[in-house]
């Protein structure tokens, strides 16, 4: 089999969107200190119940300003660090422009979560919610 | 605005494949404690460059044998514990059936990395691979 094997496209629909203050790249800390708001499609609000129980959540995004990929990047854009794999990085300029935060709950109220420390840009199609629980061996 | 807003649709393409022990969905606590293979397609070697100074990553996969949506279903698919909004679960059944897992790294030569603790099965394509570190406030 060649390395190609196995490779799969799959076309997902995003469920919700990002508002944040945030509506192009700036200072990675400032926007993880920065609060936002969640908006569910309405259609899956019963699909968060019980998601109240939790602090933290996972939220995936789509990284919709992504300029596209790159296989070698500074991390956070930093070019006082050297250049590492994409892979190795949280960069939006990866394969597949997937972003994966872990922020906290301030609120929830049927479809609108209101969150702190996502690192989404205005507009981020919201692909997925999972609750967030660390766990180590 | 509807509650539609913003929805929008994103196709991936997935960059490698989970070889494990697990076919089909069993025991989830058998799954995380064991070893899985993961190949990236070549190409995406390089983007793996520096992805060795981690111990842990994220492991982003798709449930390739997700049965589809369900609004609640019981965590763990354990019928003791109440039904819960799949959202506030990490079942398979979620409007995108988006994977994410946290595993260590046992070994990354090239583009394979050995890992343990994934809880994907075998086959699952994977969309994303990305280092990990908690962080909490």
């Amino acid at each position: 089999m060649s390395s190609n094997a196995h490779q799969e496209s799959v076309t997902f629909t995003s469920i919700g969107y990002v508002m944040s203050n945030y509506n192009e790249p700036g200072d990675p800390k400032a926007l993880r200190n920065s609060e936002s708001v969640i908006t569910i499609n309405k259609k899956y609000t019963g699909a968060l119940d019980g998601l109240d129980g939790y602090r933290y959540i996972l939220v995936v995004f789509y990284f919709h300003q992504s300029k596209g990929y790159h296989e070698r990047v500074h991390p956070m854009g930093d070019r006082s660090i050297p250049k590492r794999g994409v892979l190795a990085t949280r960069s939006p300029c990866r394969p597949n422009p997937i972003g994966i935060t872990v922020a906290e709950i301030i609120s929830l109220k049927d479809n609108i979560i209101r969150v702190k420390g996502l690192d989404a840009l205005n507009g981020s199609p919201i692909l997925d919610i999972k609750p967030y629980e660390a766990h180590f061996d």
